[in-house]
């Protein structure tokens, strides 16, 4: 492949922007990212908020296509792979559990060991030769904030290799107080933060999670918020956008240990926030300035500092399904030292965050992901899209999540969305059912 | 291929149980059977119940991925290939017929005898040399009990070779009661005994009909059957499964003539019910022993003798539509030899058998059936299923029906479900209609 | 290739009619059609009735795999790609102009001038040098009689060679009633008449274009009508069909300039109106001849004249949307000279056209050609169809179309449609929505 831009529809004349053109050089630094339609593997992601299971819940998701249950018994959280390794069905579609340590196939009453995996008996056949020899895949699970993380990974991946859930959750603070400095606020807080509390919703996106992930931090997106309520009711100054004004905007964070990153110089001099476009006659009004700073970190999580108010950062995940759903996470984390604290941050989530931010604000990027998704769904897109100065955040990324990721997921095999076009699935469509993130109930009478 | 045992996902340790995994030996010997996801042609399947077609009645219907379409005139029920030769559409669409020996396409007029399905006339062309040259495929029809069954056939399979209706339904009896001798009841009612009659009902599953049929004479699955309210409400015990004792707990009945299955000897020394299981604590608990006998035969009928009751036999099918949805098929048979002793077999059924038997009890195996759909039908299933002791039974039948089914059908080609992401299916489904067996007629003002 | 005709199915006897059949001689001289699944390029098609676009309206269609957004100013309407250059999502999705010479992209601010496509600037990114390099593909739009057509271009096709809208219309009259004389009604009217008024309705089909155009003018379909409550209401003959008698029933025109199609000689001496077949019994009844004339012209126009009534013409388009959708357009042009004559026309249209012809005679059409779709949407129908003479009409007009069009359209890529499968198709599905030929907006509280 040459270095030549792709030339592509009707160009007027010459002169095309250079380094943030998607040429085919360009490309093949990020090649191993545009494999990764299922997702990154082998790394930690959000599964539940833990108020979503309770004490001896089960639970089933899918995440990079590896269907996951997950079973909370005496306050602890066992993850394992939910499909039976019998025939296949998921554990998670009718809960069968016996006691405290196994989980039951409801179907053919295989039985697990939380713990290992290990297959223990058969219900009825409880002298198998099979009993003893097998198991399923674990997965280990991490709780923090109220959220539970399970980190997905290959059926071969062991265990002493699995990364400290640190590594795949953004850039703390104060640790990187000096490296990462900004005077308007103090130190954001995070998820791993003591008495850190994450407040949030999450829900099915239809699209790529890669197309919904680059919307987090790409510079210019923020003109689809420029009608928010909460942007007019706040009076913020929400500019058009950000344009780099510097070679070294974006700080890339590749240490031998924690995350792997980028972290965008916003509200610097290396970023111009421009609030006048004279060709078309538009200026930014309003009274307040509402600096915020984005970062992103494998396998895919943004962070906005000093979000949506002060001593807040939100935090947003964009975790695969499927290759065409994700599960869209949106987090507001805050440091509730008392219970008083607490009370009022759950209170002005539910009154104002969560109506005006996380759907108000927020549902307008979930509708700018999914209109991407035709245009990017056959490949189109990655071979066509045009870019520009304030692509750079995610070419960026594109190169350092292609060189960091821990594995691309294979295509998903034998579970929902490996086919798509199943009768089975336009059934449940016929009946008002999404393709969805968690295992719905076998309902019986 | 090698006949190594095919290792998948974590092997804890060595000794896996042998005659009962699916090595590529014993795959090899069933590939047939993994070729036939439309299913098995040139057998007898039931259509409808013969009350669905009351006097020239049309109703247009699928099976093995073949449009056919019925009348009935004069009390005699005609089968024909229902895709007009001009331009393909069903003729069951929008029934139309000038005569009682004819049925016309309704779209131009296209007129084929019911009896060989000649093309005898068209409409408006009434001399076209394609006239008296051409025909559509004719299907053989007999009713019994209640039922009707067609022969589907290939279009080019002889008159002269089509079997009788009995080598495609269960062993009777009793014929067969010196061979297949049982204690604990009389010889079981089938749907050709005199006076019998068949009721129950159709509908359609979600997924592929052979791993619905493996369901049905399985004998571990019966542990989805053990929360059933008729379970309880009359006190039974049903064992947690049922484990082979011997390698002649399954007999294989490839007789010259007649029917090829195989038949269980349940409930003899051959199978050992398990009614505890000490790994997990459990017991199983209830009065009344509920003994049942199950059989199976090609194109894929299971006769459970003595069961919901006595003096009744209950007979599923589950006929392939397309490769991804079966008409599921569950009815009761009785000797009826009275008026009386029919409408109290009707009443029973309508305040028992049906609600609590059909649905309650076996709703619970066609939740199970789809549930493993996902797993199979992009053929991760058939390659990563780890079999055990009792699932010699649909071993033996994979490797039986390979030996004997009549044709492998083709993939179904300019038919409902040859593709299944037509913008016509997807109009259908966003109205509320699921992909199903029946066609259903133009609606016109 | 040989010449010899396919057999196919079961062939009673030889003696197949010859001319009609469609051996692989004559499928080779219409290649082109078959390889025509999304549509024929570079021609005028309708996009939108005037009245559906009001002043600074604008709304997003698909045709031929194109996506194109129409925006009025000043009353002229531009129609551009819908497809931002940058990152491919539609300008439709969420307009957003800021002034009356442009369209912006909601996204990331890609603004394009409405006239010549130019990319003129960037909102947040007013220096990019992308800007004055690039555009989007525009189209000609032409106001007639109430409709708004649209030249669909490739991306390349120039200006200079955009031909007359005449050019894709029906044959006009009076112009060509010396050619195309007719004693019973005087020159139809046509869309391009002064004081021409077109009433009608659009709405999208689930089949293929083609498919949906040959039922249009094949004389032998009007039997799908015999019922219809118009026919009766009106006491009309309506034959059971039109049988060629000469070989020059048919008028192919292709002059030089002008339309490319055929007309029909329809009630002349050389198409015998059947009323009567002997075999099956049938007569028309029925007091009054309803005399029309069908003709047909690329890109897939039907003229039906003298209908529904004297001084009238029903105009058909069959617009392709995808490869298995189109947009049905009815249209009935008539010459309103005075306010009054027009406000008749409109009340006429409303009480007796629009639900009886409109509707309750064309819908029998619209079914009739979604019922021929799983024949022909896998290939087997092209293949498998078993012509007769009353299909010299559809085989006239698949040669003359092979030879005239002015491209093939590529299948859709990037597109709604292109992937059909897709998580994002299946949400709309469950939430009720068909696969349609309008954007949706996105809505935002």
């Amino acid at each position: 492949m040459s270095d030549q831009p792709i030339i592509r529809r009707r160009v007027v004349s010459h002169g095309i922007s250079d380094a943030r053109v998607n040429s085919s050089k360009i490309q093949s630094q990020y090649q191993p990212y545009k494999d990764a339609a299922w997702g990154f593997i082998n790394h930690w992601y959000p599964a539940l908020f833990s108020d979503e299971l309770p004490e001896d819940e089960v639970k089933g998701i899918q995440i990079c296509g590896v269907p996951i249950v997950l079973r909370r018994v005496n306050g602890k959280i066992h993850a394992l792979k939910d499909q039976c390794l019998h025939r296949g069905v998921r554990l998670s579609e009718k809960p069968m559990c016996f006691n405290k340590s196994t989980i039951s196939c409801w179907y053919h009453g295989f039985t697990y060991d939380l713990e290992s995996g290990n297959l223990v008996t058969i219900v009825a056949n409880p002298e198998d030769k099979l009993i003893g020899t097998t198991g399923l895949t674990t997965y280990p699970v991490q709780e923090a904030a109220g959220m539970v993380f399970v980190f997905v990974r290959e059926d071969g991946f062991p265990d002493a290799d699995v990364p400290p859930l640190a590594d795949d959750l953004p850039f703390r603070f104060p640790q990187e107080s000096e490296r990462f400095p900004h005077p308007l606020w103090p130190a954001s807080p995070g998820v791993l933060d003591e008495n850190a509390v994450a407040l949030g919703m999450h829900r099915t996106g239809f699209g790529n999670w890669r197309i919904a992930c680059e919307n987090g931090f790409d510079n210019a997106h923020i003109l689809v918020h420029k009608d928010s309520t909460i942007v007019h009711a706040m009076d913020w100054v929400l500019p058009l956008g950000l344009l780099p004004t510097a070679d070294d905007g974006i700080e890339v964070v590749e240490d031998e240990k924690g995350p792997k990153g980028l972290m965008q110089w916003l509200f610097t001099d290396k970023w111009q926030p421009v609030l006048e476009n004279k060709e078309l006659g538009l200026k930014v009004e309003g009274a307040k300035g509402r600096y915020y700073r984005t970062s992103v970190v494998l396998p895919g999580v943004l962070m906005v500092e000093n979000w949506p108010g002060e001593h807040m950062t939100q935090y947003e995940w964009y975790v695969p399904i499927t290759d065409d759903t994700h599960e869209y996470w949106e987090v507001i984390v805050r440091v509730c030292d008392t219970p008083e604290e607490r009370e009022k941050h759950q209170y002005r989530y539910d009154r104002v965050y969560k109506p005006l931010c996380l759907h108000g604000f927020n549902d307008c990027d979930l509708y700018a992901r999914e209109a991407m998704q035709n245009f990017y769904a056959d490949g189109t897109g990655w071979d066509n899209e045009q870019l520009v100065a304030t692509d750079v955040s995610p070419i960026t990324w594109r190169k350092l999540a292609s060189r960091w990721n821990r594995g691309i997921a294979k295509p998903g095999r034998g579970v929902a969305g490996s086919l798509k076009d199943t009768a089975l699935r336009f059934k449940d469509t016929a009946d008002g059912r999404r393709p969805g993130y968690e295992v719905i109930r076998i309902q019986e009478d």
